[in-house]
């Protein structure tokens, strides 16, 4: 049978970073390209307990049908703690759990997108939710991101230029793949613009809470009094990617559009994880969890961007210090080709991510590549990176 | 703000269920109009004792990112278990596992439905996947269900007619809401014209376990051998629906587009769940717990439906005996007001699933409603029954 798909899916590829995965599984490459979390950074023991606990007290609840915006007493949780602690969610907003902040991506996408229209991006930018914008046949427009976030000139051209813009998507603190955080002054000037040309602003806040120096920058959500921000939450940095918890603070609009198109898909995310959120974050230390996580990070981060400066930035390869998150963006001298240094590194037995992954369109030039330092161990980083480093020495 | 929501989301509304499911919440009301599984009908120790086992020996691989496709031993476990008692699955297909079946729903009409392509369904049929086919823009077309399966003229017809068809969707077992079954004649003649139109069938399966009375019939896709059918499977019926677990066995091309689809929606589905079926389907014994589960669900149809011989059919409400699954359609008299009886049952305080909900124009004639057995207790069934009897007696 000749298979007939949809236009939708005709030019849409597994993420390069799947590609690259195939290499990775082999044990005897170091893999820098993943996103995982460290395994160190799970609450193993919390959650062990609080699973047992729910199976003891609260079987059925737990594998029954549930609601599709979320276990009611999660979603309370959420929405008080970031009120009180980021100030994010207002009267006119509704919050809904979903199965990661991926699902986001795609649900805001559903709704508010159609086939044809624009959504504007940061570039380089998160290919998991360019991938997601693509799969509904939006027109993707990449503002190129400068040390402090947007170029807010060339943004507002393109808000003035391009059709049917939809919304702005940032991930305004310790960017995937950049590493590059958005200055509040920025911020406030990119909310300032939406509010302008009657733009929505999807803020993707994953690292949020692994800032390992300096100062919280209120997030563009915080200070939305217009109801032009949603604003997407995960879990995944901070419990367990595994359980596949995320979840949307927005203009209750769109929320209801979100949750029939949620309805759609899968119905409502697993209850077990929805329970075990909850509990860990009104029965546990959950800010002292967090405390912790940046601890680990810190150490992972400085530990690997010392490595950087001691094996790599002398041969050439620069990069911008970062203040949390999980990613470090290498930048190789202009004119050399990217796709062969990061090919090169495969055959050392190094994986890294090429960066022209990460752009609306992958056939732009692009000199950079991204590592990872929460998923390898110590040894692995040091051997990845000095690998990384021999290469640079030999070819640049 | 004025928000711009996508065509596609214009019309879509909650699925009606869920508005009636409103008034379900009044503990005063019986509720006959859910689907949920028996709460006897999970497996609490085995799950408790396996996620408790999990925890302790493998806690990380339950936490961390997974890959999209599924858990790598769970898909060999369907795949085994499927290939070996139902026949299901050749060298072209592929296994993938989904956020429950709903999503299959999704990713394939992602795949394969360009907005305005049609999907055939049955009529009625489930509004959960029709709400899914919707919220692509497909155009439904629906078949007259007969007592042994679609009006098979008319479905010739509409292949003939329609334009840009791109799949049949069929529940052939025990079908939600009808619970009618398809003949194996007609499962036969479904999948020829299917071939002859060069069209695809979506076989969503999900109560084909929960057979109570008569011989299994082989499914469409155990006799694929073109590569034409998209199969559904289900544990939400057979282990738990909080857990949101299902899987697709379809032609790799197919697939293929689906995972990458998935990838965008969800990245890949709870792990811990998916690690429990594993451990549930390999160590247990789960065909003992599916006699179990047919026990139970036997007990309870066969209890309903004495109910309605003795409290609702003499008042002239007719009913088709059912083979499995969990639902029972009623019809009441040609030209009586079915939405009104509706109404009149829900002020009785009994809730019931007025049957337009199901069809592919909610505005259609339609004299039928679904009722819901394995929701509520004996009591509540009987007095749910007792009361639509009474109604019916004295409207009708």
């Amino acid at each position: 049978m000749e298979y007939i798909l949809s236009d939708r899916v005709q030019t849409l590829k597994p993420s390069a970073i799947r590609e690259i995965f195939k290499y990775a599984a082999d044990p005897t490459v170091v893999s820098l390209s993943a996103g995982n979390p460290a395994p160190e950074a799970f609450p193993v023991d919390a959650i062990r307990e609080i699973s047992a606990k729910i199976f003891e007290e609260n079987p059925i609840a737990a594998l029954q049908y549930s609601v599709t915006e979320g276990y009611a007493p999660l979603r309370k949780a959420v929405g008080d703690y970031m009120k009180k602690t980021h100030n994010i969610g207002r009267d006119f907003d509704d919050l809904i759990i979903t199965s990661g902040a991926q699902q986001v991506m795609d649900l805001i996408t559903k709704s508010m997108v159609n086939e044809g229209d624009t959504v504007i991006c940061e570039a380089p930018s998160f290919i998991g939710s360019l991938n997601s914008f693509r799969s509904y046949n939006a027109r993707l427009c990449g503002i190129p991101l400068e040390s402090d976030g947007m170029n807010l000139e060339l943004l507002e051209k393109a808000l003035q230029t391009e059709k049917n813009v939809r919304f702005i998507y940032i991930i305004a603190n310790f960017q995937n793949p950049s590493g590059v955080t958005t200055s509040l002054e920025k911020r406030k000037k990119i909310y300032e613009l939406a509010k302008k040309y009657n733009v929505m602003i999807l803020e993707d806040n994953p690292y949020g809470d692994l800032r390992i120096s300096g100062e919280n920058i209120p997030s563009i959500k915080s200070f939305d009094e217009d109801g032009i921000v949603a604003y997407a939450g995960s879990f995944s940095k901070v419990l367990s990617p595994g359980m596949r918890l995320g979840y949307v603070i927005a203009p209750k609009t769109v929320v209801q559009k979100m949750i029939v198109c949620k309805q759609g898909e899968d119905v409502h995310t697993n209850i077990w994880a929805q329970m075990v959120a909850h509990k860990f974050m009104t029965e546990y230390d959950f800010d002292g969890h967090l405390a912790k996580l940046r601890e680990i990070y810190r150490k992972k981060a400085n530990f690997c961007m010392d490595l950087l400066d001691k094996y790599i930035v002398p041969n050439k390869i620069t990069y911008q210090r970062i203040d949390g998150g999980l990613f470090i963006w290498c930048k190789l001298p202009d004119g050399v080709d990217m796709a062969d240094f990061c090919k090169q590194a495969v055959l050392r037995k190094v994986c890294v991510v090429p960066g022209n992954a990460f752009l609306t369109d992958e056939k732009e030039q692009c000199s950079s590549f991204r590592i990872n330092f929460s998923t390898p161990t110590d040894e692995q980083l040091e051997k990845g990176i000095k690998i990384l480093g021999e290469l640079a020495k030999e070819i640049l």
